[in-house]
Order: C-alpha cells, then structure tokens, then sequence
C-alpha cells in the first residue's frame, strides 16, 4: 500500500542510466582518482581546516593509509552563527599546499555562490552541501566552473529530488558529478543521521553517476564508521569519505564521529580482503618523491 | 524516553523570547500590515506570477476578500530544472503594479545572493523558502538588504535549526523576522507535506519573533486549506498565507492546493467569528480611492 | 512529485465515507456522552489510575470543568517492562466508581484480547492505543464485545493503515469507531510526538467515523496542550482527550504532559467562545443530584 | 545539535551487552542453526504458506542453495483485513513437513498470545513481527513458550524501545532472542522501508543479542536485496532473512520483494567470498539422507 515504490521522474534526461552506454567514471585529474571504476575512492580529512599544522598533519596520515582524495572545510555550513565558519580563503590555501605534499586530490565545499570560481581555482573537485542540494543557484555557479562536483543528499530529499538537483548541474553541460549518501533525517536519536546504503545499489540502476558514502555524518558514531564503511562498499558504493582528525576530542567540529589516525588506517586495512571479494581495490597508495618525505616544519 | 524534549539552543541570543520584553511586532509599512499584533496579517495569491493579468485578476480577488499582502513567486525554487523558473524582474514589477492597484503589501522569494538588492527594490517583504533555510549566504544576504524577512521552515527543520537561521539573519542587524511554518516531510503520502500547528505555541514560549502558517504548502490539498487556516489562527498564528490562483487546474505550479476566488472569500468570510472569539481581528479592509476602481485593461 | 497524495485504500469499505449517508454519531449511551455531532466530547482524566483517592478526585475536577468522559488506564502499555504496568482490574473498578461518582462516562485500554470482555464489563468505552493500532487480533476481540472502541492511531501509521485497523474492528459488525490521532513520530525532538491535525478534515472527507484529537501526548507538553486543543476544535475535531492529574510532577507516567486540575478549568472556559463560533458546543454540565455531592472520603 | 545520540535507557538490564561476558549465540537445535557465531544463519521462504506444493518446492530450492532456516507466514498480518490471512495451522504443518523434508529448522510469526502455544508446538523459532513489537501482551506470551523468539524492529521503533521488547521477553526467563532489522518509516517512496543497517554494529555495542537483517522487507525492491544482504553480512549480521517464491508475480502477497529460485541462488553464491574475507562462513548445506531424495509427490 504505502510501501509501493514510485516510478522515477520523467525529468531525469542527462543523468538517468539510459543517457549513457555505461556507468560514468569521473576522474579528478589524469591518472589520479577516479570514481566509478574498479578502484574504490578513499576521501578523508578532518570537518574543517583548522590549521596548517593540523590539516599537514592529516593529510600525511590519510595519503600513507590510502587515502587518495583530502576533504576537509573552508567554508563551512554551520547550524550556529556563533560556531566557527571556516577559514575560507586561507584554508583553502592550506588544503592545497597539504594535499599537495602527499600526492592526494582536494574536494571542499562551497557555500555562496560568489565563490564558486575562487574555490574552483584551488580545489579538484567541488562539494555542495547537504543544506544547499536544492539551492539552485549554487548548483548552477558550481556545475559553470567545469570542475567535478560532489553533490551530498540533502537532509529530507528523496532518491528523485537529488537526481533533479544533478540534472540542474548537468545542464550546465558539466556531467562530472558524484552523488554521497551522508545520511538522512530520522526519529531515532541513537544515531545522528540515518545512513540509507539502499541507494547505492538503487541509484546504480537509476542513473549513470556513480555514488559514494559518508559513514561519517551517516552516523555520527566513530565507532561505527569502519563497520558502515565496509557495508557501502559491500552495497557497490564507489567510494568512501571520512572524518579523520588528529585529536577528534579537540576538533571544533564533529569531533564524536572523526577518526583518529590510527583508527583510519586499521579501518583501511579491514578493506582490501573484502574489496578483493567484491572485484574491487584500493586506489594505488601514495609513494613520496623521496623514501624520507615528510612535512615541512 | 525519546520523548523527553531537549532544552533549547544556548546560541538563540538576538531571537530568544528573554531577549526582549515582549512578542515583537513586525510592520511591512507605517500603518500597513503588521505581523504579531491583535490583527492578522493575510497574505495570498499565486504560487508563481505568470502574467499581469493573473497577477492583477488575483490581487484585486484577494483585497477584496480582506487580505493585506500579496503573494507570489518571481523566482521559483523548483525540483526540476525544466519546470518554469518564473518571470523574473518582469514577475517582481508585475507584482509590485498589481499590489499597488490594489493596496496591498507584496511578499516574494529570494532565491540567490545577488539578487537580495534588486527584490528588496521592489517588495515589502523578503522570503527565504523551505529549501534555502540553512542557506546561509542567503540568509546574510537577505538580512542586510534590511526589509523585512519571512522565514519559511526547512522540509527537515527542527525548532532550534530554525531559530538559529533567524539568528543568522538577526546577526545582520535586521530583526524585522517573521517565521512561516508550511509544514514538513512525513512517511505519509496522504498530505503532502505535515502541517505541524504545535510550532506555534511552542515558538510564542521560545522567541519573540511571530509566526504565520502555510496551510496550502502545509497540506497540498485545496479543501485541507481553510480548516487548517482556522486551526492555525487557533493555535495563536499572527497570520495566514494562502494560495489563490484565477483558475486553478491550469496553474503552472501547485494547482491542487491553490483556493478559486470564491474559494477564498468564502474562507474568509469564516474567520471574523473565530477571530472574535480569540481576541484578533482581520485586516481593515482596502477601500479603493474611487469607489469604481478597477484593475486597467 | 513526492508531494502527489495518493488516492485512498480500494479496502476502506465499511468506514468509507460514502458507506453512509452522512457522518456518524457514536454515543457512548442514551443521552451521554456522543462523537460526532453538534456537542463536543471531552474526555480527560490521569494517564494511569494510581489510586482510589486520585481517580476520585480527578472526577470531581475534569467533571466540574465540564468533560463528560473519564480517561485513565488501568492496563498501561510501556516501553520498559520495569515501568508502572497500571493498577489493572482493582484500577478498572476504580475508574468506574469514579465516573459513576459524577455522571462521567470511562474510556480505558485494552492490551490484550483475553482481557476485552473484563474490560467491557466495566467500561463505557474501549481504547486501542497507538502501539496495538495493527494487532489484528485485539481489533477483533474489542470489536466483539460490541462496546464503542476508541482507535488510537499508530506511531507511524498512515491515514490509509489507520482507516483500514478500523475496518478490521467494522467487520466484526460493531462499528461504533471513533478515531484518536495522538501525534506521529518525527525527527523533532521539541516536542514529544508530531500533532497531525490536517487529518481532521482529511478524515472527513474520507470516512464517516468521526475523530477527536490527543493533545497531550500529541505534544508531550503541558503549556501546548490548551492552545493545540483549540486548534483542534477549530479543524473541526469531534471531541478532544486530555491528561489531567491531581499532581503533575509526582505522577507516574506523563507528569510533562498533564495539566493540573486549575490549568484544565482554564482551558475549558476557553472553549465555549471558539466552539459558538464554529457551531459547536461543550456539553451540558453534570449536575449532582443532591447539591452537596462529593466524593466519599 | 540535534544529532547529539542519546545515552541508552537504563531500563536495559538482562539484554545490555554487559549483562554477559560475550555475545549471545542463539541455537534452534543440537548442531542445527545457530545466530551469533562465525557461521551466517540464513532464513529463506515466501511471505506466505499458499500450498504444499509451494512450501515444499520452496523449501527444496532454498535448502538447496544454502539456507538452514525456512521463513513462512501461516498467520499474516495485514494492513487489510480483506487480505489473505494465512492458512493458520494447516500452513504450520505444511511448513514443519517441508522443512523436514530437507533439514531446516522453521521461524513463524504469532500473532496472537493464544496461538503462542500451538505455533511453539510446530515451529523451531517464534517471530514478533513489526507491527507487533509493543505488544506486550504477545511479548510475554511468546517468551513463556521457552522457544527461541525473532523480534522484528517496529516501524518507527527507536533501538531502545527494540531492545526494551526483548527486556519484556527476556523478564520471562527465556533469553532466546534474536533481533530483526526490517526497515524503518522513511519520507522517500523510492523503496517500501528505509533499511537501517547502523543499527547492526550499534546493537553489538549495546546488547549481548544477535542482530540479523531482512533485506526483501527492508527494501520492497527485489533487485535490492543481494546487495543490501551483502552490505548486511558486512556490517556485521548474524544472518540475514529473504522473501524466495517459486513465481513471485503470483505471490500472494510481496511479490515485488520476493525473490526467485535462481537469483536466491545466485546470491547465495556471492556470499562465501565476502564471508570468507569477514571471518564468517555459510552453514553447512543439508545433505540428504539419500542422494536421490525429493519431496514426495
């Protein structure tokens, strides 16, 4: 009765599966990480970038656990006024200069946008937000700058709505985009959100776009970020995004549900037996220039 | 046990209701409609402005039943990219001509940052929909234009997301704030959206800010919109906003929630007893300068 | 799209609107209490019987006031099985003796079905409550006994879902059914429950039963319970259902949500303005037989 | 904000995770299926017993593929009483003789406290099902029996109240209990439910219990259910529970979510490789007593 499944929206054109021969692949940059394919995409890094200490620090820990792709905030979207807003322009300075020194991709978040451009010249891959998935506008400016976009679900938004917010990005002629489940809104307070992998394999069979998990804002539980993570891989995910903080319990942000580093790198261990299983692998780990690189002081 | 509610936000400072001495009253203009006070502020009209002649045929039908502000979407926030976006600056200037015919105040929705300057040059009063409630580029936007905001609740918006997107706006220096309850996401595909009247008095315990309710977004059902309204008015609303449409099966946008004229008037006609009866009155009536005023062909 | 409401249940036959020629009256007996028509039902009372001396007094108060139904429970339905589990049949006499004390008439619940009969033994009206709303077998055992059954809907219940627990009572040949919405689960934890008035006049519109509203724990809150009671008139509810107890905060269960005996005299005397207006009435006072009347001590 | 999760009730006391020194194994029998351990339970049959024929092809091919438990309703609850109601005890034999045949042990929903006696008699495992999980009344019941109880997660159950049931089951001295994720209430009509997966790895930190997953009712969609049964098995399931019928568009009810002999097959074969990277393993396939067994015409 209530539970019979709705057709999908005649409106979904560029995204819907039939568009295309075959599922997509969205790579960042040439031979670098790539979504869609055989190789899972591993995005870590803390919530926000708080320092060029702490985001060096990250991102020297994810990149030799495996990580290919560094995510973390500039501009961040916060329910408070009062909480820490990013720190915009010199964060994404850091996050490049980061990512950089370890060989990993950047994806970070726009919020306005009149930054869409600025953001565009400094990261690999643009992130839209789970409160602005129907800000139209924004997705309009991101999908213009050309740079890849990793479009998150928004807190109450349908399988259709997010595909329609796609197609509003795909019209710009821009067709590089990542969907990321992070979890949607619930009446259970066990978990912070309610992680639905039931679109993984459901959006493999409605549109080309391949589809990502956040297990981190999915849960808001550290511990269960490693067992939820292998679930989306299991469920055919293309890849994985997780809060990874030096010292989650001084985070200025989600510090219950980020990782510490040792933790990362045990879960990105658990990984490569089970992705063997399922045909899939890790991406290619991160071999520094010199056998002794390591951060600047 | 999950029922036990949660003490409010700390970081609701400018919008708390400690934070004045009494419930703020928000005026659109001197003398004219007012929000939060003994009278009831009325707004109706369209979902979208789609000719001058729609516009100006609603506005003279909804002053005439009684209503004090007019209604109507220039910039429409849709979920799918190929359903009409709206008019534009030519949808802002028809309304503004039909209102000014016909008295009334004109509400519209800002949908991107860089069009707050241009809306607020043509309407009373700005809208923040459902969608862009944590749009916080927006928010700042909006507030600095220094019109008054109407403050729609997010599809998935709790009471505290929902005041804290006022504080964003507030933080501008703008308080001149009123919140629009218009109902949320639910599992129960009867109504559209969950019309949640219990905002009300809990709002009125929380801040000082005032509140109206949404009973056609709130329901998506034409023949819910008057009971709804009555019930908001009962539960404390300082207003009402309405869909009213010339012909509503062939309404571009949200036909079946919209009310026929007749439909309004007659809705209407059946608040003053109710009003009476609760301490609050309908608007003044507009009374054209000449009584043979009609709308120009 | 999400939004289109779908059409009803092809299965709502007996309780289907158009199954009679107009909307149904349920009396609870020759010229008591009735759902339904002109007079409103009000019912009110502790959650849970507690003791003789509380069940009494709380009869003197709620019928002083004006209710003419007795609520309380002598079999209580709670999460924890180390919660109170209710006074069961000493509480059922209780009630009764209470009720007859001042005219009242009792509704109480019923959780198993080997228990309907001792139940409707006593009482003038049978409740299911909201987490036995498809528990098939108690439909029908309540159903039997040929008592007026009051249906609670479920926490996640569809309108349809609801429509269709009282078709499964209808079809025992007793369709006495009067509906109780009592609030649905949400992700808002302001309040306790999610008060869904729009199926007042969505229920209308779709079966002949009539419906009274819960707003105690529809809102878990005591300060709402007056404004949403009057909302819920307004929507054109059948009746309302209130917790009243003698001494809120040393109450056994829903002490937030209980009004005291002065907070519900208050509420009362608010509704007869509203109901005039809206056609309606409180129904007559009780009057003691002999004008000194009070409880035995 | 909101999404600070709640500590856990304190009223958890036989099933809290401390309450024993390691997690629970649940055995039907001597050697027979068992929930907890390093080997996978696997609950496979039609929504409903229709016929011999079917229950007993059914129980040959799952056996067959893998599947040490049948799953079969004899008593269906329904959301329409003019629905099929099950064949009650002619469905229980029919079910005891099919799994006989073929070395399952069977798991059937009660849905009365008065057939808690004879279901017990026939099946191996006793199954509370979603609408049922608040029925106290049943709770006790089944639990008195001694059999070993399948507790199916209400639709909008918290994890407290779920394991708040199995309190009320575990009060009776039977400590058999395996939970159930089946799916929760969700705003999104893409799937029938929303499968909660987080609840797998939240409820081995929480209680002592096994957790299996049924991905057919989780879902609705057929398609869905090997890789949401994989994703289970990753996160951590004891087992997992799915719908096969011999011509699912002729069930007499889940058609949609039921799978058919082959694609039960193929998933199954999927299994081992992802059990054997997780340290887990398929049960032992039944052997017949002779090569050449098949079920008598």
């Amino acid at each position: 009765m209530n539970g019979r499944p709705l057709p999908p929206s005649r409106d979904l054109r560029l995204v819907h599966v039939d568009a295309r021969e075959r599922q997509s692949i969205v790579s960042l940059r040439a031979g670098g990480p790539s979504f869609g394919g055989e190789e899972l995409a591993i995005c870590a890094g803390p919530c926000a970038v708080e320092s060029r200490e702490q985001i060096v620090a990250t991102a020297a820990a994810v990149a030799r656990a495996g990580a290919n792709v560094l995510r973390g905030g500039a501009y961040k979207p916060r329910t408070s006024p009062y909480s820490f807003q990013g720190l915009g322009r010199d964060g994404l300075a850091m996050m490049r200069e980061a990512a950089d020194l370890f060989g990993l991709a950047v994806v970070t978040e726009v919020l306005d946008p009149r930054d869409a451009e600025v953001v565009a010249g400094s990261a690999d891959m643009l992130q839209i937000g789970a409160r602005n998935m129907q800000n139209t506008a924004l997705l309009r400016a991101v999908g213009e700058t050309g740079k890849p976009v990793l479009l998150k679900r928004g807190l109450a938004a349908t399988v259709d709505e997010w595909l329609l917010a796609a197609e509003y990005i795909a019209l710009t002629g821009n067709e590089r985009i990542v969907l990321c489940e992070r979890g949607i809104r619930s009446f259970d307070p066990s978990t912070r959100n309610l992680l639905d992998l039931s679109v993984v394999p459901l959006l493999a069979r409605r549109t080309h776009l391949p589809t990502i998990v956040d297990p981190s804002h999915g849960t808001g539980i550290a511990a269960l970020v490693a067992p939820m993570g292998l679930a989306a891989i299991a469920a055919g995910a293309a890849g994985i995004m997780v809060e990874v903080h030096p010292d989650p319990p001084s985070a200025v942000s989600d510090g219950m549900q980020s990782l510490t580093f040792a933790e990362f790198e045990s879960f990105m261990e658990s990984i490569p037996a089970l992705a063997t299983a399922l045909g899939r692998r890790l991406p290619q780990r991160y071999v520094a220039r010199t056998p002794n690189a390591s951060p600047p002081s």
